[in-house]
């Protein structure tokens, strides 16, 4: 059973059809609206007005009503957006295949301890479980951290895995931009000791290549240095007590402007001026190996170790890339810093250029600052802009942080945020008026006349031996024209029929859907005869 | 990069390579392990000394330690554990799309009124989360009131859906049989009004091509019908009222004895003692129509109209099970009762009969039965039967409690235990001593001599190109012979191999792994060598 795919698919979709019937309007914008009712299981729920969309429930404490949907910054997923799910997964797989990733699985939950310490100001958006008795735990928040503790507890020397999996944040959800509290990442890491950059420049290169195969228009990978970033701290005079603060806040130049991200550094975190003011000459730096050329060159950083070996990490990056044919939406830019306190190297971000047939309003830093200044958090709910799509970098320390006796690997990698893949995909889908089957069946069995029900189950066992995806209607007496509608209107390319003198002659009908084109086979034929003909359908 | 497995894969498994790399001793069984600390966010963590296996961390708790491992009742799973993971759900979607089911996805959390008065007794072991302010939420139990909510909440009239997804249950882990806290349900389910007994016979119909696609050996598929129990029940002299919890009472004979099951009906649930004999009489028969003719004519269930209307619906359930050619497993079994409230029709499981090479121990309910009364809750740890791998039933009320005005959709649904498939095929190919790749490379491309980085990840880049999965070692000079070795162990069927020579003539060596065959090949015509080359060698 297919869903047809308007102008309003996705998450703003109105009405579309699921197995021929209707979802209700907004069912699916019902988790975006904010909670009006405090639940407690102890104390009983307050009545409230249902909103248009909501659907009421009696509930089973006093007859009072809850608002039926799903938990705040959470959604369903219908039928068609598994499919197209389903197909961005595979292109990413592909990928992730084509590096020898293997894959791994870890808990939803994680002891709590094992989450502690490593998130920095982010801690406070981890999901706890309620105390039942036993065990403290944590819905993971990424799936970085539980993969250190992974390979720190089955003392693993090197692997390259792939996780795919959702990971849960009490952030302040935007759901039409695809942030959520439950979302998917797709992670695919290199632990162990290698050679310099080799696996870094990988990582840049999945990257590449998932980016392009999902054929999203225009990226730019933006590239930096920890250990840069804190040269150029201790150059421009930062205490090293101060370096992590420091560094979150010129995490925010993505969302800020610079006035504001100076203002926070020097009134919330105690910088002199002067001290802010130098940073504000190195943040605004980016480029290739020109970038880097000026950097190594600079008077204050001549002399910082710290500042010069990762020039020199970062033009060996260059070089890699550019034989992994990989480089050209690379771009060093100093302003970038990732917010986790965990990495230790190399980090990057991807962010998606183009506007989006109009919709991703996302028109450049500078544009985005103002229409933040302007409009605040309604930007979010409002906007089509989706911003970074994969992060990532090198994280050297946090195994060890999980080892007794400090036994570290060295990790690189990257994660790709999904569900703003998804809504880009499904947005793409909507403009494009593509009609997307979710369902793969084959044949539809249909009887002509009454009393052909078990003809029809008899050859559905028939084919279903042989592996043929075949479907027949669950009326006794279906009428005839509504079944072969069914298969037109849901895209099954062959219908076999019968009725009463194809029983008895031992035959059966063979119809194509597109073309409508009737053949009549004998049953003992019908098994080779779709064997051969599906294959010819079923090419896209 | 593939692991070896061995005679010590799976849950027992005592050393296997991910990567090259070992994996440590117990290290699976560590969430087996009865955690030994009280851990609190506020109050801080008690030391213990670390059991054999399992790993301690530097805690940011003031320098106690905190054991290394996944919360009670969980595990992670490892490459291999993945790859024969991926195969089953093949399998199992390979069916699903055989009947036309579409996929969903829900939250992995419900607001907790959702799930309220759904289980019944079960109710105790929903994992709540802490109230951070905002909704009341509850880790899902299973995926059938979440599919409920779904319909209800999307007005949808019909649907044929599959869900594959964790789901969480704070129950006495037993996981060596392949029973968890966190674990995979793989549900069908058909939604919609349909004629009587045509979808349930489809939903035996897929237990039974699930399960002989996999291969697990004889099963047992338990048929009985809600209206049947309570027909036997009124007739019997049970008082309405007392219905359901003498059904749960029933429902523990797969576990219990007659003799305790009575004791529970008479000592705890106040039935008189003769009612509970003339139940015992009904709940051993078993058999097909020759069952259904005795109770035709059973003196107590012939005027009862609740027993003649599901004697009637099991007649056609037999009757379409046969022309589904389904029916071979399926036995009508009066024990069978299944714990939850919300089932109003046919309900099923399915069993597997097979011992599994002498591990699966499950020598029928006596003997089992027998087992527990000895050895009590051990039995579970240290028994290998695996038991019920399949169950559902039709409930037809349950959308309709999430709907204000009541209006329902009759649903019927089929849940498969996918650990517990796991478990009996990951012995399996211990048994068989199958060797699992995890990764899917087909390239190794190698270096002669030293200086060959740059050739290996231009090779690579151009093999990338053309979407042939091709990897390329990490380090600068890595030895020849141990690049030809990573190849064989890991079953990398081709190897390109260049040196300076190579390089120079623009040429490169193919290298079979399997038979160790060279080639010379032009590198302009390496991607087209390989297209040819690559299908032949990687069937199988």
């Amino acid at each position: 059973m297919d869903c047809k795919i308007d102008g309003k698919l996705s998450l703003l979709l109105q009405k579309t059809s699921i197995d021929g019937h209707s979802i209700s309007e907004n069912s699916r914008n019902a988790s975006s609206i904010p909670p009006t009712l405090s639940l407690s299981p102890k104390k009983c729920l307050k009545a409230s007005p249902a909103r248009p969309g909501q659907k009421s429930i009696g509930s089973n404490c006093k007859g009072t009503k809850l608002i039926l949907k799903t938990p705040k910054g959470t959604r369903d997923y219908h039928p068609p957006e598994m499919t197209v799910r389903r197909k961005v997964f595979d292109k990413i797989l592909d990928v992730f295949h084509m590096h020898g990733a293997v894959e791994i699985e870890t808990p939803v939950f994680e002891l709590k301890e094992v989450l502690t310490g490593k998130y920095g100001e982010d801690s406070k958006l981890i999901y706890d479980l309620e105390d039942q008795g036993g065990e403290i735990l944590s819905l993971r928040y990424d799936l970085t951290v539980p993969f250190a503790r992974y390979v720190a507890q089955n003392r693993i020397g090197n692997i390259s895995r792939y996780h795919i999996a959702r990971v849960y944040r009490r952030d302040n959800p935007a759901m039409t931009k695809g942030r959520y509290r439950e979302f998917y990442q797709c992670d695919f890491d290199i632990a162990g000791s290698y050679d310099q950059m080799l696996p870094d420049a990988e990582c840049v290169q999945v990257i590449h290549q998932v980016l392009s195969s999902l054929d999203l228009g225009d990226f730019v990978i933006k590239v930096n240095h920890r250990k840069l970033l804190d040269g150029v701290f201790g150059a421009c005079g930062v205490p090293s007590d101060k370096f992590r603060p420091i560094c979150s806040a010129v995490d925010k130049l993505d969302k800020s402007p610079w006035s504001e991200v100076r203002r926070e550094m020097v009134d919330e975190k105690g910088l002199e001026a002067d001290v802010a003011d130098r940073i504000g000459e190195y943040v605004k730096l980016n480029g290739k190996q020109d970038m880097l050329d000026a950097l190594k060159s600079d008077e204050r950083l001549k002399n910082n170790e710290d500042a010069q070996a990762a020039i020199k990490e970062l033009e060996l990056l260059l070089h890699y890339t550019s034989l992994l044919e990989c480089d050209a939406s690379l771009l060093l830019d100093m302003s970038l810093a990732r917010g986790l306190d965990y990495y230790t190297g190399v980090i990057y971000e991807a962010i998606l250029k183009e506007n989006q047939n109009g919709e991703d309003a996302d028109s450049g830093p500078t544009s985005k600052k103002i229409k933040k200044k302007q409009e605040g958090e309604e930007e979010d709910e409002e906007g089509g802009a989706v911003g970074s799509v994969a992060g990532g970098g090198r994280y050297d320390n946090l195994v060890g942080m999980f080892d007794a006796k400090k036994r570290t690997v060295p990790c690189v990698g990257v994660s790709f945020g999904i569900e703003r893949l998804f809504t880009i995909q499904e947005r793409k889908i909507r403009q494009q008026g593509i009609k997307i089957r979710s369902s793969c069946t084959s044949v539809l069995v249909v009887g002509a006349g009454k009393g052909m029900l078990e003809p029809r189950l008899a050859l559905c066992a028939l084919l279903h031996k042989s592996g043929i995806r075949a479907e027949t209607s669950r009326k006794m007496n279906p009428k005839f024209l509504g079944q072969l509608q069914h298969a037109e209107e849901h895209g099954i390319p062959v219908v076999v029929g019968v009725g009463e003198s194809e029983v008895q002659e031992g035959v059966v009908n063979v119809r194509c859907t597109a073309t409508r084109q009737e053949t009549q086979v004998p049953r003992v034929q019908l098994v080779a005869h779709l064997q051969q003909l599906l294959p010819t359908l079923e090419k896209l």
